[in-house]
């Protein structure tokens, strides 16, 4: 039985060796390497190119090297089979530290604290918010949704949620569908993206979007993380929100382009932290090993965690 | 019953005029003004002139307007009445804001990749340290020192406190004194001081305790964050261990002499992040009321919180 590693720009050969170790009873081959198709049961896939799954005819279940599986999903010719995710505590975690990180940089103004330093100016607002005074909203709430949401909360912010569907999370105020959105956003100072990338939230963080968060909030203008996808974004409508004070701040890790292009404004964008698609990032050998157990609970006990809702693509 | 209001360098009136609003039934002066001493019962302080509460014969009690008391209870002419302490919850949940943000942003690398930024250069890490890989120290858990490393903890960071007495606090491993000290350091990547300045503590963040410091950890050298006082700390150790690779960055809030002299190399050295003294800054309003409630609830019950125990000076 083949594992078939079907990678695009990601050490595949490293991925190859990591899966053979920890797989010492099956083979494992690269997409660009001969093999038989036939034997083919299982592919790992991080960006292949679209059509290049199919005619596996034995093939029993795509796992996606990372949370996000919206380079899976939009293949054309993807096999009818289950496609599992990685949920990974680790990634999880460092996806929370990554949004933690960013509110509390803006609540604290440590943009503007770290310019004052090298002007060597020694002067603060004395009474700034609290982050019990600032509403954030948490868009998406799967695991790293929720995990965020309750780190958000310890910190002091009020925070509350939004997902498609309805979910219910002890603590946690939340919204669902489309027609709770705006609701959501007129509540929300700043604004967590989390959700994942499908042909109904492309685009989602436009114009419309951006002037529906609150006006009133005290942090002179709504917040915006993207620590998602770049696609959930449209980058001129957040250039001008942020121009015409629709939005006070962002913190973006991904882009509509990545890397991001040396020509975009929002390099230097005085009020935009751009980070290089970095928010989280799990250790190969840690996914290696979740793959690998996948795998091995598959084949014993027929269970396969994580596995993608087709008609929703997440 | 006069409230006579003690304070320099932060805005007198407006503290006379607080204090009158919150306390109706009394009269509230201010120390250069014209009073009666004999109707002296409450002092309410912040950095008062040494000398300048003695012979007040009916005083009862003296209130500190923040969590630090150093200012007080280095008068040599200090009365013999109990000093208590400003605990707000407010100040408590801003302290650990600073805290936790100053944590994140070290292991993140933030000011590395606002470098970046600017230079518009797309790279990363791809497999920095977790939270979970870095061990955190407190220094001081009284209620700030408790509540952040109880934050710490749920961001994921592996974290032990230590205090000069001892202290058992649920989850958290604590030391306790200073022959527990080197250990403790031996343990520690990002320490955390919130220290009371004593005449104990003084000058403790020195060259000797730095270099105890792990060196084994992953942020490729320890990490100090003072948010308590500058007193704590010895500044040209601090600059020579940033040199020599002992310690590897630091955030201070706090400076020997503050505002942090324009001259000072601290303001300019690539892995220091200066802020203006402004981690924990309460809303007067809210120091006001709970002044007040104090009075009230001494007068009424004979209670008195947060009373400083002056063997220890804090």
């Amino acid at each position: 039985m083949t594992v078939l590693v079907a990678i695009s720009g990601w050490e595949v050969d490293d991925w190859v060796a990591r899966l053979s170790k920890l797989l010492p009873d099956r083979k494992v081959v690269a997409l660009g390497e001969p093999f038989d198709r036939r034997d083919v049961h299982y592919v790992v896939t991080w960006k292949h190119p679209p059509g290049a799954l199919a005619g596996l005819p034995n093939l029993a279940a795509i796992f996606s090297l990372g949370a996000g599986v919206d380079h899976i999903m939009s293949d054309p010719r993807l096999p009818d089979v289950p496609v599992a995710r990685v949920v990974d505590p680790d990634l999880t975690n460092r996806m929370s530290e990554y949004v933690v990180l960013h509110a509390l940089a803006h609540l604290r103004q440590l943009p503007r604290y770290l310019g004052q330093q090298a002007a060597r100016v020694w002067e603060d607002d004395r009474f700034q918010p609290a982050a019990g005074d600032v509403r954030v909203g948490v868009m998406g709430l799967g695991v790293l949704g929720e995990d965020a949401a309750r780190k958000l909360s310890t910190m002091g912010f009020r925070v509350a949620g939004w997902s498609r569907r309805r979910k219910e999370i002890a603590g946690l105020e939340t919204y669902a569908g489309a027609e709770a959105l705006f609701a959501f956003l007129a509540r929300t100072d700043i604004l967590v993206s989390l959700l994942p990338l499908t042909p109904d939230t492309r685009g989602l963080i436009d114009r419309t979007l951006l002037a529906g968060l609150a006006k009133d909030g005290p942090l002179g203008g709504p917040v915006l993380i993207n620590a998602g996808r770049g696609g959930l974004q449209v980058e001129a409508d957040i250039l001008a929100a942020l121009e015409d004070g629709t939005l006070k701040a962002a913190s973006l890790d991904v882009f509509e382009t990545e890397p991001l292009p040396p020509d975009s404004p929002l390099w230097t964008h005085p009020r935009v932290i751009v980070t290089p698609h970095n928010a989280a990032m799990s250790h190969p050998d840690a996914i290696g090993r979740l793959i690998a157990e996948q795998i091995r609970a598959y084949e014993e006990r027929g269970e396969l965690a994580n596995v993608v809702d087709p008609a929703v693509g997440y």
